[in-house]
């Protein structure tokens, strides 16, 4: 089951969109494809797939954990995939161990767009020395350089660009106006979102007196196997050697990797993150939205990097920490400090307080009794 | 009269642009043509226009309101669009309620683009299925594909891409290189600048023990009338239903707005403002530049957010209040807070010198006279 | 020696990259391009180009300063660029002034691109009336507007945009997918990467008490020569007049420039810093990533703003400043109020102490022994 599964038969018509409701299902064909089990009429007729909030009497929803549960019993919606029938708040309902895992392979199944018909259209520019792989598509407005391979079955738009000598693994997707550029690599399964560019030039320069000297950049990016990247983020190739996306791991739009960044395995980088050039992350992190990242910095395993939060250059956050703010600390001294913060303009009467009390106390003089700590 | 009005004859001949001088106009001819009143003599000749601090005596300017008298005196400007007698400053100038909306009056007329000949050039790529209105223009290395809609006298450039069962309204005007993806709608008049994305893919996984798999994203983002989206802003298609833009909206570059997120009329998204999944901004709301607004957060009516600044995920931010910093509070008690955190290192020193003179005290003694508050 | 010299019969054969050791050289042969003094033997053997912890036995690398020597001298690299014989470390190596710059000239000899076939290629979208000079590279998928005009040498990649009028200097790069709107001026030797746009609208509007009036941008950007901008960065347009970038500076990617603003020359913006309208940063400013810059700001010659600093509408920072922080205060003071801000539970504790100290004096009674001002 693959978002680009489909008939062979290239007819171009879609199935309905389970969010569309145009093409009914029952709660037995959902709890057969996401191998759960149904609670109530297997036999229920269900015509999409929404929100709880939205859902109405003939909508598949879904309870993601426990806290949504209340929200459950509030919601319209004709039957849900829940973790258990105590979830399933006396509706019908496919048990399953994950519901979003399942609601993900449902919709996979249900919403699957129709694969573009393979070949090279005509309009397309494809060098004649590229290579491209067995059920590739390459649309009208696409560009494939000289030397640069396809892999199988992969999909390029109108206004893609891949350049000299680069790579594209199989079953990529590379959605209109996204660009490879010259011997970058972009590995199997992955999805290049519009806009997106590999490959751009790391911004290296040394001043030589009279203006700044660009210092070629002469490396490249690779992107292994699985990995997303959003609308209009650039990863910059590096200065020698490459920049590294690894495996699995999912990039937002509007995002910025510098030169020789590496970037570990299943790492999730949020909208408008952005990394200079040489930092590491290891394996796993997540940095949220608007965060930055300075130079030669390294993120260890499994760390959360709060939103807007800022690492210096070169510094180092731990395994599995969990920082914010600018420069980043440790969430729980973060919230501490911020709460203070907050209160400080009474803290600052209370300090000019004493200093009244103590003055008056070092005369020998009473206190005033406004003075008092209450502000 | 519109940025795009102009003669049928499509000749391809430019208007004089105001702000180059090449053509010459009268007082008279501007105060027919915003609706306001001569002071001094209309037949004045003028050849452009300029702001106050650049025009010269051959060029129109305006005074924006009465915090610009002074400039106005300063100004070497041959006459002036101005709300008074007095704000007019001596000069000669057309009256009117407003200054600024008779300039952009003034220049919708003055400057008015050629519109481009209407019809499919060759080397534009329009699927046989796809469904043109009157007067549409698509220029060679522009995309429509199977069963998109666009509308009467819509422009789409060189670059563009407009997908498959999209919808693009009447008048809109698509710049190069930007892009509608498939199902998603574009309200009539709205206008995509270079490089624009509407409907990439929302951000939405979920881990399955051994990888994110990725929840389709199936539903659609819409953008009502008269909306505006900047060049490199990318806007996400919702997982389910639809990511929607108010109508009247205006969104400047470099923005990123999530899935499901619904932003009211009228409002204003300044420069690489970030809004993360599901959040809700009401009517008339105002992002200054860099502003971050976590998942699920809610923006009231009126309210306007300060550049920089970080609404927490899930925080709410009242109707008509002003906020700012990370996380954002009421701009008066931010301005508070950042005030005393400019002096902490005074009031560091006060607090230790409190601690010495109270040790003093207790411990019988005088308190150290050089402890005294100045700093 | 430039990125684009190559013989002129246009082969299209790519000499060896130097970072993938597919060609070798001698010691005498880079001292010789880089005109420094070979400490060694000048007939050893090299193949390729790395950084001093990745360089093996066959490679050369470089010690950009003294404070290298350690990493210089653990490295296993064959030779080395150096400013001493101290800093070669006893290994062979080439003596320059300045390695960085020797290791810029190296790649640029080494690792220079073939440069596209001159000519307008079948696919291109060149209008008649515009002008092309001597030996301009227009690929497949590039487009040039009525009355544009590229200077000679210069280059256009697939899915550029040359609006009309437009003028491009000689020697530029456009890399894939970049636009240059309508009368916008990009100076010789200018580079633009993919997704770059030049003339997007500014963002001004005025409220007629119903909608958002759009304010007509009728001015242009003009690029100085030898600028650089970054991949999806955005340079709007003035609304009258110009918005100018500098001779010789150097734009990162996503980085956003508002209308009218004017940059100084050899200035360096970092990724994804932000520039409100009308703001003015004088000559060789340096903006870290994620900078934001308020509207007519002034930012002095030689001023580095730190990553993720905010510069508030209307301020100005004094020539040669550094600044850091929200909103930006000097680099020193902003340390400062770091530290501290970090401390202020502790503070907080020793407040609350020296209040119940003095309380308890207050009474007449005897402080809590527990209260000393360890936390």
């Amino acid at each position: 089951m693959s978002v680009r599964s489909r008939g062979r038969d290239g007819s171009g018509r879609r199935p309905a969109s389970p969010s569309r409701g145009s093409r009914t299902f029952t709660l037995g064909q959902v709890a057969a494809a996401v191998d759960g089990r149904v609670l109530g009429d297997p036999d229920l007729e269900l015509s999409g797939v929404a929100a709880l909030d939205r859902a109405g009497p003939s909508e598949l929803s879904w309870v993601a954990d426990a806290r949504r549960l209340r929200d459950a019993r509030r919601s319209r919606a004709g039957a849900l995939l829940a973790a258990s029938a105590e979830e399933a708040a006396g509706k019908p309902a496919v048990l399953v161990p994950s519901p979003l895992l399942a609601l993900a392979a449902w919709l996979e199944r249900a919403a699957a767009r129709p694969r573009p018909r393979p070949g090279v259209a005509r309009g397309a520019r494809v060098d004649r020395t590229a290579r491209l792989g067995r059920g590739v598509s390459v649309a009208a407005g696409a560009t494939v350089a000289a030397r640069a391979r396809v892999g199988a079955r992969s999909v390029l738009s109108a206004g893609v660009f891949v350049g000299e000598e680069a790579e594209v693994g199989e079953d990529c997707l590379l959605h209109p106006n996204s660009v490879v550029l010259d011997r970058c690599r972009v590995g199997a399964r992955s999805v290049l979102h519009s806009g997106a560019v590999i490959g751009s030039d790391g911004f290296g320069y040394v001043w030589d007196g009279e203006r700044h000297r660009k210092i070629p950049q002469v490396g490249i990016v690779r992107l292994e196997e699985e990995v997303e990247i959003g609308a209009c983020s650039a990863i910059d190739r590096a200065t020698l050697g490459e920049t590294v996306i690894g495996r699995g791991t999912k990039i937002d739009n509007l995002v910025q990797v510098g030169h020789n960044v590496v970037v570990g395995e299943h790492s999730i980088l949020c909208g408008q993150a952005g990394i200079a050039g040489s930092a590491r992350l290891g394996r796993r992190v997540t940095l949220a939205g608007q965060v930055g990242v300075g130079d030669h910095a390294t993120i260890g395993e499994g760390a959360v990097v709060s939103g807007q939060a800022g690492i210096l250059t070169g510094a180092a956050v731990a395994p599995g920490a969990l920082v914010s703010g600018m420069p980043a600390a440790p969430h729980r001294d973060f919230l501490k400090r911020s709460a203070i913060v907050a209160r400080l303009p009474e803290l600052l009467r209370r300090l000019e307080g004493l200093e009244r009390r103590v003055a008056a106390m070092e005369k020998g003089g009473k206190p005033w009794k406004s003075e008092s700590p209450k502000s």
